[in-house]
């Protein structure tokens, strides 16, 4: 059993997340709010979604597993207007989703959830953390795109820094402590990753918002930032690109 | 013999009318102004539009008929700013039409008008009539476009229903008589439509204006609504595509 | 040996002229500034752009010749917010130009100048000169592009044409003499040019700017405007099209 609504605006928050990396996914809905897991297809990014009840505008929640088509829901959810209210129900009956925008109701059929992963976030250890503007990060990565394929992150005590390499040209974004919010670093620690599957990642952080990165060296990189005005909160994991591969 | 000055956002609304359904158009003009008949190829869809001489800024007009690229006519329109007059005259000598836009003079040959069709409009008598915000409709019609081809109306004493069916998923946009502006319905009338004609005829209505729309069961649809601050009024006619079909 | 500081929108204005018309440009730094002269593979049109230092933020620099990718330098620039101050320094020892962006450093390989011209742009005596708001201009090029693919312009001591004529249609652009900020004609001229290369160069001008025309009758169109505050100065060359071509 479920029923909720749910403002424009975080529900496209959530399938923003999500999108980058599925194209269907298994919403697990329990009395504490949702709880979601994807893994991409190539298994080298993963999200770990929960947004509480709270963010919710209103919420009746039996534990219940629904598989969801994203570009479906997108596309009801581009009908609403800033602002709007989104009503979702499970008719278990038919195994539908409900989606009532305004004056218009949608019905879409569920995805059969047991071809759906669940997958299994590992629990990782990393040495250091640190918290700073999206927008950094954004444009280092625009800068990054007509150089490489790849960037390196790396963190020192006294700073943060991502650099791409190509054969004649070169990117770095340097950020120095001040520019840091919080820098948590006793070791110089670097890894390499996918441009790509980075941007992607960085794209699903709201604009002007803050993340926290934890690294290790040739370690996967842990982002993690809230939504819903920290009612919701997203886990996301990139693998390393090992140099020299 | 025609001579007129015409606001370009009123000539602008004329042509975007046409051109969902035709190239190519006759424009006939006299002494009480602008009639213009088309329907399209396909002889689904057809509109009846009627501009005052009152809606224009100047106008000397005989009985004139001319053939008229829409898509040409469209392109010199885009060259005026907002508020801009546009100046149209027929050079009856050279077969061609003279289009002033501030310092730009753009002469366009005349299409041959015995190739273009001057339909004539079938007299209808549909039993239910309702008045509505065109807005409603378009959200219901972007709502359809990922379920199915075709839409179906539906008129009662109660309000209006829009709906639409595919092979799973549903898509239903219901209007309870409170939001409905006019209701004229004694009887229950049910139509379906090709869901692309039906979201261009919508296309042809000003943002935030109102639509009257005229249905019976397995009958066309014809809707109407006035433009050029009521100096001009357009009638538009969707034949039904019968269930079952 | 070259390092200058100059605001985004200012060396957006000079890339934005020259990437009309080459991929690749030899950028010549003394101490009073930039001198770059360009020409297109085709050799119909040409510009000679120069930028006193005093368009620059800061400005030090010794005779030095850069072989610059016009659009990677662009790609750079969009990484800037308005105002934003772009740092540019010639790295000799590794042949390669250091952009700076806010946190961003950007290190591109210089491409050899050996391969790249250093036109001479002609002196040419022409006879006619008048001065106009490029947007004019502008109009009647849009208004052109569906008629023909070449131009003609006329001055006369009475005022400025630009004509286009097509099989059937025909565009008409006529400025009088109190449309025309300055009029230096005694004779009449005539020249036609290719509307693609025209369109080109009027785009080259920043909205809403004045532009010089020195015209002759078969001769090149030399279009000059300032740039940067009148801190910097473009001078385009067009050649005719011979009538009867």
């Amino acid at each position: 059993m479920f029923e909720a609504e749910i403002k424009n605006e975080v529900l496209k928050e959530v399938l923003t997340v999500i999108s980058t990396l599925v194209d269907e996914a298994k919403f697990n809905f329990n009395q504490q709010g949702l709880q979601l897991k994807v893994v991409d297809p190539a298994h080298v990014a993963m999200a770990d979604i929960s947004l509480s009840s709270k963010a919710f505008e209103s919420y009746k929640a039996q534990e219940s597993s629904l598989g969801i088509d994203i570009k479906k829901l997108l596309d009801v959810i581009k009908l609403a207007k800033a602002g709007d209210i989104i009503k979702l129900t499970h008719d278990e009956e038919k195994n539908s989703l409900i989606v009532k925008v305004s004056n218009v109701t949608r019905r879409m059929q569920l995805v059969d959830t047991t071809s759906l992963s669940d997958p299994k976030v590992p629990n990782l250890s990393l040495p250091v953390k640190l918290k700073l503007e999206a927008q950094h990060l954004s444009q280092g990565i625009r800068a990054s795109e007509s150089v490489s394929d790849h960037i390196t992150l790396a963190v020192t005590p006294e700073g943060f820094e991502l650099s791409s390499k190509g054969d004649t040209d070169f990117v770095n974004l340097k950020l120095p402590k001040d520019l840091i919010k919080e820098l948590n670093c006793s070791e110089t620690v670097r890894s390499m990753f996918s441009l790509s599957y980075f941007a992607n990642m960085i794209k699903s952080v709201s604009a002007g918002g803050d993340v926290s990165l934890s690294l290790g060296t040739d370690y996967p990189i842990m982002m993690e930032f809230e939504m819903a005005e920290g009612k919701g909160k997203v886990k996301y994991l990139l693998a390393p690109r090992i140099e020299g591969e």
